[in-house]
């Protein structure tokens, strides 16, 4: 990982701060978001203040176990590259947090998952009906709170990619389990289940600002690339990561079914003894612990963790390089950080 | 039932047609809704093809297996009372059924249901989570549809209105088993989990035709009333309904412990010894064909069936009362007969 940081930082094509690893990063972005979350969380918390008690606490559990906010703040980056200076994004931005905590819901409904970041999974504190129905109302209150931003073009930019990413989550279903899915079949998963919504948060973001239309168009193409990029890393993590760092125990989406692209690319390339040996491990039922654990060194040894990477930082530079629409700005330069933060980050 | 219609007829503030029982107003009403009806299917077939056949194959069964389409046809009623004459209404009417099913989707799954009119429930074939993220896809296309009609009051209302139906899906499901559960809490369940929809259509209809802000808050309190008569005879079907008519298990949602009025009335007003069989039988794990058939007769006895169809006969003339807002007009008298309509159904 440190390695294809390096690399990053060599090829980014539009220049920016030189810095010296993961850390240094890290700690330069938060220095600069830290007011931006903190408008964020107040406005979350604002938000899922009902009179159902249930639908309060469920949404505070989802959305408070760790997440990055990572989809609120591109749309505030995004909104402020363009110009805007207000106080009323913080409420917009939320809209997508609301979003993506209704699909994890779903998601832990659909995987039978037990555990997400460390914690218990909701459903297996309240049970699958009520996780599936606040889902819906997390879902349905970021629609009524992107509606009460009175632009049509937005609720156009956000309810495309709400339809796409449910897409995104059928086709996901249908082809999990599925050994023969390729690389290209995968990449349209991942553009839809996760980039469509980072890539809509930027968009938005600049229409939000009032940006022009090659703005927009530039902020959209950097939340693409971003988003596929994120979602290949924690791909890579799921092979790679260790339990305490990334929250959710190693090998989960494996342990599911899921088959990634380290896997496909692993059935690709790998000699026939190690392509036989992995179709044996993913094809039963249940995948034991050393099973996995001597599928991870084939995926290894076959190149699919490498080649993963190396993708994601193809799309990071095409991220990097689609920002080269707007003139230097710091606000640049953090939505530049935060695309290297992407490929270094280990959780 | 047929006496309540007779009260209906005779009560209704507004005069129309006189008619000689369900049948008649049945005919009269669909000999004039039938175009309205193929343009419907059209274009929820339309809208059905997509690339994904699961999603095509689930919602054709969802959406085909016999529903009423009252809510677009409400839409396009209101649209036409207040002046629309154009072709362009259908594309909006649809928006409801695919809102409409992707709660049946949910629910289903929520009350892991086996059969739904008749024929297995989705979730019994396609398993929870294709119907899960089936209902997502729903749910989300028609908000992406709503939005195509590019106006602003259109959406406020429609995304107000799936809000507070997730919220009255949770209440449900929360006072699910809850015998200790009132009148007015029972009422504020209805009226999300039904009336919200149904009035939002026929509101919309107004908005989308450009009617007076008076017309459209005529068309909404129509919309209001019938939902909440819609279900309340729901409810007492439950209780009456012939398992053939209604396309249920007769006390399906009492097998899955809904407590709706009629229970609710019959633990009120039932004596001493009925009170106490009756909460027996429902808070028992499970309830058995016999113990359905002696609570049915208890909760007739007490009155429960009574009172339910009398309140949702006060809702249907509160409708009808509503529509005194506008001139005499066919498209009035259509919606004066669905009204009546919805007292008399026996299915």
């Amino acid at each position: 990982m440190e390695q294809a940081g390096t690399i990053a930082f060599n090829s980014g094509a539009v220049p920016h701060p030189v810095t010296s690893g993961p850390d240094a990063i890290k700690e330069r972005i938060f220095s600069q978001i830290r007011s931006d979350l903190e408008r964020i969380e107040a406005e979350i918390e604002r938000q899922l203040t009902t009179r159902i008690p249930m639908i309060s606490l469920v949404g505070r559990y989802i959305m408070g176990s760790g997440g990055k906010r990572l989809r609120p703040l591109l749309m505030i980056l995004a909104a402020r590259l363009c110009g805007y200076r207000g106080k009323r994004d913080a409420a917009l931005s939320v809209v997508f947090e609301f979003v993506h905590a209704a699909t994890l819901l779903h998601d832990d409904v659909v995987d039978h998952a037990e555990v997400r970041r460390s914690k218990p999974a909701a459903n297996t504190i309240w049970g699958n009906p009520a996780v599936v129905l606040i889902g819906d109302f997390l879902y349905s209150k970021a629609i009524l709170m992107a509606v009460g931003h009175d632009k049509l073009s937005i609720l156009e930019v956000l309810t495309d990619a709400t339809t796409k990413m449910a897409e995104g989550e059928v086709l996901q279903l249908i082809n999990s389990d599925n050994l023969e899915i390729d690389e290209r079949e995968y990449l349209e998963v991942v553009t839809r289940k996760t980039a469509v919504l980072i890539s809509a948060a930027c968009q938005i973001g600049g229409l939000f600002a009032s940006g022009s239309p090659s703005h927009v168009e530039a902020l959209r193409e950097y939340g693409h690339h971003l988003g596929i990029a994120f979602q290949l890393i924690d791909d890579t993590l799921d092979y790679t990561g260790d339990l305490k760092e990334l929250g959710k125990p190693v090998g989960n989406d494996i342990q599911e079914g899921k088959v990634t692209l380290p896997l496909i690319v692993a059935l690709q390339n790998g000699d026939a003894a190690a392509t036989a040996r992995l179709r044996e491990i993913f094809g039963a039922d249940e995948i034991l612990r050393e099973d996995f654990l001597e599928a991870r060194d084939l995926v290894i040894r076959a190149g699919g963790i490498d080649y993963t990477q190396r993708l994601a930082l193809e799309h990071v530079n095409e991220a990097k390089e689609a920002l080269s629409a707007f003139a230097p700005h710091p606000t640049r330069d953090l939505l530049l950080d935060i695309a290297d933060y992407v490929v270094f980050r280990r959780a």
